[in-house]
């Protein structure tokens, strides 16, 4: 299909006019209720939303009807949350009543084996005949933070305190737990979230339509969690074109893992060894841990991109240099020896402890600091820097600020650590709004993918 | 020197009746006059201090001398912070005095090679001469939570707060800057620090006494940052003895890692797999990132050691189920399939969807996650536990603390990790005292580290 159609077919997931919630009641603990109360109470969803069970009745405020048919006006997206054995059912109904769109977050498919794979069929056998798109089954489906729509469920206040943050980093995940986690972790962060998507099984929309579609709209990075990869090619067709940067971390590396996978999202297991080849070639950056999905994209949508690999280390901490000339070596990155020139110009500036790379200073007023990085970032040896300064002093979080601004100026990033407790990172970067990391080793990790996503852009651009 | 002998020399670095800051005044940005600060404000330390400077001034409130053989009482402990030229005098006239513990926290010395070798000579002639025992030089000395007294200057609010919380870790670091680290992020945790030593050159009292002193008072768990190693046999003998754990994480592992150490702290380059092997055989922890110093003694103070290496892992999402086998597979423990017998006792629970290990649960009330934990911590086929459940309503706190209890009973750890924000779980386990990791590596990480303590422990025992 054309990417441009059917970006426009996926475009109903997330900017629906108008909703049907399928399964939702007011019997207790029922999930699509959930749904309804976050679209009417904490999102405020803008169009017409209804609730559709047995006995027609009204939900979180929302009309209720016995079935989609007896609507009176047009549906652009059904959330179907029923027992999984009416699903196939209510596809059917969607399509006559000429649903295009639908979310399927009922469990029980391909992942329960046997039974569950019937099923699958039945839908799928719908879906082609009416010309349907899901996301699902197994899945939460779509948050959108500018539109404003939500189709996830049990989601509580934590979760819902996304809206109030938006930002450019989209995610397609394959679990719903992920999901909270990201959600909650992004408000300690810089970036909110812009979309996110649950694939579940992922049994027609995949990771690579998503793909297409966040390449297309105001997505800065996208992020994904994936369990197994059912189509490398068409995932890496479309990974090849995309100039936006795209991290994907997989689970299911191992043989337990992969198991563990398996009874969860019905995938199949994947050869670690390709899957990490075909990152390599389509200029995906593998990422390492679930906190890289949050922590990373911070680093290439507030800094400019690392064009080389040689890395000034700055701190007020010698151990500091020392770690992270260590950690540098370990991951690929280069310390160079500061030329000439550029040690003479520090060596004019007083309170240095050490004029070699790692620069070692004393305690000295934020003039000094300031003085000493211009040097190091105006350097020709020197690709980008690696700021690992204690927040000993309020004035070191401005001296964070001028450089923000000098790395703009050079064109060359900086990963800011700041050795104190993860609690104090949080609030400074909460409050200041700057791209501190929380720990040195992701500070490290953040100069490693920058510099990759250069490389790649490059390749690309060729 | 005999151990007991030699443990009651240090004692006086930790309990000194009586204090003298050499090199204190009221000049502006003095950083003696931080100590004495420290010392009276915030710690309120019991005994006499005197501050030692040209003009005999006061300081702090404390009196002032411009020698220490002016002082009319006795002084058990000097802490030198003067210019390093002048230190060799300084320790002459405190071995004329009869003092014969020194803290020296003065630069300048080997580290910066030619004349500060020279005066270190001096220092090491004098304190030959008069018996005298010291810290450093080029370190801020002692700070003990037990006596309340602390020699670290230039502390602020944050450190300080160190001293409302105590614990039964015990640091030996060869660099402040990591003092801070480990100072605010204890604040975080469960754990406070039960004494702290910064040892910097450490050209007499190095990390191996200090070993055999935390040997014997009333330390849990010993936790160092080192740069180089000097004397590794004797470390190594030392070590081999202690049945307390001992954790270290050393930096100048790499070329360049090596070469900023030497500027900072004049050590020598060690080879990393000797050091490795070092490690293994005396029964020590080797870490493998700062954080480790602070996060990981929790597991072995508040749960039994990991006996096996047979982990099941149970989790409300499944993600974390496949995450964690990968991570747990890569980390070298195993992830048993459950007995026929367990499974069984599982299957009659609602709510499970995976009976095999991992094991997910769906949303369920606190007695299914009570009656599931206990089978599986119950199971012979299982030495520990690791536990992933998000915190989506508040009964999951209370969930862990029963099942902290239970491990005690079955004598098994559980390595516990909530998927939830690293300040939500900072804030829990403040709240409740409760051990949860920052992040899954983490908690695998304890796992490990708890099974490694318990070999080493019984090898030692053998």
């Amino acid at each position: 299909m054309n990417v441009e159609i059917q970006n426009s077919r996926l475009e109903k997931f997330f900017n629906p006019a108008s909703v049907a919630v399928i399964g939702a009641s007011n019997t207790p603990f029922n999930l699509g209720a959930t749904i309804c109360n976050s679209l009417k109470h904490y999102i405020e969803f803008p169009g017409p939303v209804v609730a559709i069970n047995r006995k027609a009745e009204a939900v979180s405020g929302y009309p209720g009807y016995s079935s989609v048919t007896d609507v009176p006006h047009d549906i652009d997206l059904a959330v179907i949350i029923t027992p999984a054995l009416v699903v196939p059912a209510f596809v059917k109904q969607c399509g006559e009543k000429g649903i295009r769109n639908i979310v399927i977050e009922s469990a029980g498919f391909s992942e329960q084996g046997g039974e569950g794979k019937k099923l699958q069929k039945e839908i799928d056998g719908y879906a082609k005949q009416y010309g349907i798109r899901f996301l699902g089954p197994n899945c939460l489906g779509v948050m959108n933070n500018i539109s404003r729509f939500c189709s996830f469920y049990g989601a509580y206040d934590g979760m819902m305190n996304a809206f109030n943050k938006t930002g450019g980093v989209s995610y397609v995940i394959q679990s719903g737990g992920i999901g909270v986690v990201i959600f909650e972790s992004l408000m300690d962060d810089m970036q909110g979230i812009n979309k996110m998507v649950s694939i579940g099984n992922k049994t027609d929309v995949d990771e690579a339509d998503l793909l297409d579609y966040f390449n297309s709209d105001n997505t800065q990075v996208i992020s994904m969690y994936l369990e197994n990869v059912a189509n490398g090619t068409k995932l890496m067709n479309v990974a090849r074109r995309v100039r936006k940067p795209v991290m994907i971390f997989k689970s299911g590396r191992t043989e337990a893992g992969t198991a563990a996978a398996l009874s969860h999202t019905a995938g199949m297991a994947n050869n670690d060894v390709v899957f990490d080849s075909m990152c390599r070639q389509a200029g995906i950056i593998r990422l390492k841990s679930i906190s890289e999905l949050y922590s990373l994209p911070k680093m290439l949508t507030e800094m400019p991109l690392l064009r080389g690999n040689r890395i000034a280390a700055f701190t007020n901490s010698g151990a500091f240099g020392s770690i992270s000339a260590d950690m540098m070596t370990d991951a690929g990155l280069t310390i160079p020896r500061l030329a000439p020139e550029t040690r003479e110009k520090i060596s004019k500036i007083k309170g240095v402890f050490n004029i070699n790379n790692p620069v070692d200073i004393g305690p000295a007023p934020p003039q000094v600091y300031l003085d000493l990085i211009d040097i190091i970032l105006a350097a020709p040896e020197v690709d980008g820097l690696l700021l690992m300064s204690s927040i000993w002093r309020d004035f070191i979080i401005d001296v964070i600020k001028e450089v923000i601004k000098m790395c703009k100026l050079y064109d060359k990033p900086a990963a800011i650590y700041t050795p104190n407790s993860i609690s104090r990172i949080i609030s400074v970067r909460k409050q200041f709004n700057i791209p501190i990391f929380d720990s040195l080793e992701e500070a490290v990790r953040a100069l490693v993918v920058s510099h990759e996503q250069f490389r790649y852009l490059r390749k690309k651009e060729q």
